[in-house]
Order: structure tokens, then C-alpha cells, then sequence
């Protein structure tokens, strides 16, 4: 699941905070982006943290990071003993420490700075169930966006057959990962008679701030599900130029291109009081595209091809 | 008018961001702490800041000045020109500097940063009609509260005798001043026959953080408004004596003690989900208290002694 803790950009108005969202992930939550507000957003919706270990930090500009240091200071507050890990460009850690060595030096945990270089995709992070790698943006500043991709869990047993078999409850283990059985007659029961497919990965993709930028495109093939940002509509196009931003229309062509499942869409610049636009402009590009707004939430589901 | 930004102390609630208020007095602009969420609740609220060149921190503690990056950063986008003096204890350049350094580099405007020594009253704000100055506080860092006084303005002409005894323009302004009028026959017409007194000059006084500190008494002598904080309910005593905080009842008796117009409480911690309690309380011993709550405005107005 993901929710929407921001969806504006630099300037916040009535309805939004600038960007930060939280990713629920087989069991685990990733904060991505912590703008101003992050914790008192996080507050409002009564969300508990107790599975966060990781924040995901795109770039190095206000609407991306001034919440880091609040929501740090009440973690504290809240007796969060785990380490917290902070990735994020080349310079967080300089920029941050020194914040937080005066405001949180009581602090019941310790804040990990992992930089890494935005110019490359490579893995940044990963476990047992899933990975996160970095997506190269092209924006003012060192910039990239986050790719969170499950890897695939157990089969499921189906448990009339392991009845039927007789399969000893210590090799059921093996056979989640896609053992064959063997029984006592030397007859060998294939793997798939016994289990069911795993639950389809699903893969979430984070792109904001960024220019229209095609290198992004063979990154996120297939993706489920893909937030990019659509600061401008097209009549703002020579400003998305300027500010290395993209309009909506391109953030859709950017899903169309990929082939992605669907498309999220936010970090609106503060003059479009209503998104429709917005929405309007990717849809004529892409259809599956929703708006987002903040504390609103989304499932992250495997969009399987029907091919 | 004063305008309550954010009403709560260190976690912010569904309701409460952590502290911050605009005070508007002759016509002039002063935020007072800006806790995390203060641009944010300035954009809610319509709120423009033409008239803003002062910011004051009380101490730095991030409920008091984790929204200061941010506020200073969209005044930038705001194309804000003029100088910001920003008022804090000891250590707030060389805390925010560096910040400012990186992520305001293109700001059109300048910081200019006024440190103060919180242990001394003294005026740290001076102009034609109205001053600032410290109020020490005991908490567990330097802190100091903030007493603006408005100084006393032109007396008004009345200008049916204005115009009975054929006063010169030329003479108009000293006699908004106080000066008697001697005519050509060389009679004296008294001023207070031809002007009536100015506005009566208004006090406010804000003092969050601090334990009950008797010493801030005398110099709270006959203030109009009084912010005082009130974290704790009197069930909680022990706990505003470890913190270095207040109950509400020692909120009011300050208020008592000092003979003030109006008692304004805030800095509820958060597990007061309803204020009435700490209303109550304080009532009990001054009962002109009123609660604060984000988003919501009060008059200062001046509370003439009858005597």
C-alpha cells in the first residue's frame, strides 16, 4: 500500500504538503521524500512506524527534505530504538548531522547516512523480499527516483495434496521454494501438483522532480505501478523546461512508453487549484492514470499481462 | 491581532502543530517561534506577509523552529526582497547558516541574524511606535519570552475647534503632539481642549517555554495579553517539574501575580485530546484565560484599569 502524506510541490497550499509518501511492502515501510509536514501528516492519519527502518531521500531541495529533521527529532520522542537508515544524494549527510547533533543528541537510536550517486542505477537497497534501486532523474540538482521490486515469495501448499502424500512436515520447507517430492515408492510428485504459484511480485516506481527524460524508460518496463511527477499542464511547457520539470502529458508518456501498469500523478505546482487538467492532459496519453492527494492511499497490485 | 499558527508542543496532534504565532501591531508584522508546519498554516490561512521584517525565536528547541528553513525558503519563491531580521538565542546563526547557505543560495532577499542573550531583559526591537524586548524563562535550554509594547501615538485633532480657532496647518503637527496653540491675540488655548487623547497603547507578552518563574512577575505588571504556556494539567505536576514546563495553574497564578488583562494558554502536551481540564484550572485562578487553537485569532486590545 501506499499513502500520500504529500502530493504538492514547493509551495504549500490549502490542500498540499509538499512530497512524501509511505510504501508498505511485504511487511516492511520505506518513507520516500520527507517534505515539511511529514510527521505531522503521519500524526493526522494515527500511522504507526514500528516496521520503518529506511528512508528514501530523491534530492537535496526543500519540498523533498525539510521534514527529515522533525520527523527524526519525534521519532525520538516516541522511544524508537532501531537504527534508521537515511539514503540519500552525495552531501545529506554533511548537511543533516550537524542538525542533528544539537537538536537530537539525546536521541534513543542512531540515524545512518547512506549516500548514494544519482547519475547511476544500481541497488541501494535489498533483502530477502525485495530490492530498491536507484532511477536516474534530470533535474537541477543531483536527482533520483526509487524502483521497489518484490522478489518472488514461497509457493503456497496445497494442503489436500500434502495430506494425500503424506509429505513429512520436515520437507514442506524445500517444497514452498519448488521442490519436487519423492515418496517411500521412489515415485517422484511434481512440484506443482502439490503447490500453488507464489503471489505475483509487484513493483513500484518513484519519479519526481524530473524533465521529460527517456532514459527512465527501459528502467521502467512493466512496472505496476508508477508515480511520476506532473508539475506543469501543457500550456506551463516552456516553464517545465526552464525549472527541469515534466507536464502531465509527459509523465504519461513516460507510462506508455514503459508499459506500466498504472500512473500516479502529483507534486503540482501551487497555480492549478483543480488537477482535472492535469489528468485530463495524461489521459489523453495514457489511461490509467490517477491523481493523488494528500492521505490518500493506493494498492500496489501485480497489473499481470494478459500475454 | 494575534494569530495562533500552530498551538501544540513537541508532537504534533491531528489538531496541534507545534508552535508558532503572528502578532499584527501598528501595523506591523511579527511571527514568534516558528515551529515545523508554519508556512504551511500561513498558506491555509490566505495569510500575507507584506508587512513582516521580524521573526523572534525563543529558544531552540525543533518545536520552536524546525518550520524557520522552510518559512525562509518559500519567502524566496515568494519574491521577497527585503531584509529578514531573525531574533534568537545564542546559536541560531551558526545552527541555520549553513542550511540557509545551501538551500537558500538564489534567495533574493537577506537574513540578517540578531542573537540575544536569553538570561538578560533587554530590548532587542525598537522603532517610532512600539518596542520588543526579552523576558528571561527557566527551561532546560536558553529561553527567553518576548514583551511587545506598543508606545504611545499622536494625540487627534479635533477638528470642529481645530477650525474655530483658525489653527494653522503648519501647526497641526505639534499640536498631535501635545503643544498648547497661542493665537494672534496671544491667548493660550490649552491642547486638551483641542485634541483628544491618542489610542491607549497596548502590551502583549508571550512566554513558552519555562517552569513557573516568579521573577517574570514584575515585568508582566499590567500587561494587556498574556501567552503563557501550559503544557501540563496539575495531575501532571511532577512531570511539568522534570520538563521545566508549566501546569495551567501556574499559568494563571503567574497571570494573577502580575495583574494582567487576559491570560492566553497553549503548548498543550499531547495527550490532552480535550483542553477543558487545563481551562478549568487555570480559571480557577484567573478567570479571563482563554485556550489558544491553531488557525484561530484574539484582539490585543488594551484592558484600562479602572483605577
Amino acid at each position: 500500500m501506499l499513502t500520500i502524506l504529500g502530493s504538492g510541490s514547493a509551495l504549500p497550499t490549502r490542500d498540499h504538503f509538499p512530497t512524501a509518501q509511505l510504501l508498505d511492502l511485504r511487511e516492511k515501510q520505506f518513507l520516500i521524500d520527507c517534505g515539511e509536514g511529514t510527521q505531522i501528516r503521519l500524526r493526522q492519519m494515527g500511522l504507526k512506524l514500528n516496521r520503518l527502518g529506511h528512508v528514501f531521500i530523491s534530492h537535496l531541495h526543500g519540498d523533498h527534505c525539510f521534514g527529515l529533521i522533525g520527523f527524526i527529532s519525534s521519532l525520538g520522542m516516541l522511544n524508537r530504538t532501531a537504527d534508521l537508515y537515511v539514503h540519500g544524494p552525495v552531501g545529506i549527510r554533511e548537511l543533516f548531522e550537524p542538525q542533528l547533533a544539537f537538536f537530537c543528541a539525546d536521541s534513543p537510536f542512531k540515524v545512518v547516512f547512506e549516500e548514494f550517486d544519482s547519475r547511476r542505477h544500481a541497488v541501494i537497497y535489498d533483502d530477502r523480499s525485495l530490492s530498491v534501486s536507484t532511477l536516474p532523474l534530470r533535474h537541477r540538482v543531483p536527482c533520483a527516483g526509487f524502483l521497489f521490486r518484490e522478489k518472488p515469495g514461497n509457493r503456497h501448499l496445497l494442503r489436500e495434496w500434502i495430506d494425500y502424500y503424506h509429505i513429512p512436515v520436515a520437507q514442506l520447507h524445500l517444497i514452498r521454494q519448488g521442490a519436487d517430492f519423492v515418496n517411500a515408492e521412489g515415485e517422484l510428485i511434481p512440484n506443482d501438483r502439490i503447490t500453488a504459484p507464489p503471489n505475483p511480485v509487484v513493483s513500484y516506481a518513484y519519479c519526481s522532480d524530473t524533465a521529460y527524460h527517456e532514459a527512465l524508460i527501459p528502467l521502467l518496463q512493466d512496472v505496476d505501478v508508477l508515480y511520476h511527477e506532473a508539475t506543469f499542464a501543457e500550456s506551463e511547457v516552456k516553464r517545465a523546461r526552464q525549472t527541469l520539470h515534466s507536464t502531465a502529458r509527459e509523465a504519461a508518456t513516460i507510462a506508455r512508453k514503459a508499459g506500466v501498469g498504472k500512473l500516479l500523478i502529483g507534486h503540482y505546482s501551487a497555480r492549478y487549484h483543480n488537477k482535472e487538467l492535469l489528468l485530463n492532459e495524461a489521459r489523453e496519453v495514457f489511461e490509467n492514470t490517477e491523481l493523488t492527494s494528500d492521505m490518500q492511499t493506493f494498492a500496489i497490485e501485480s497489473m499481470v499481462k494478459s500475454s
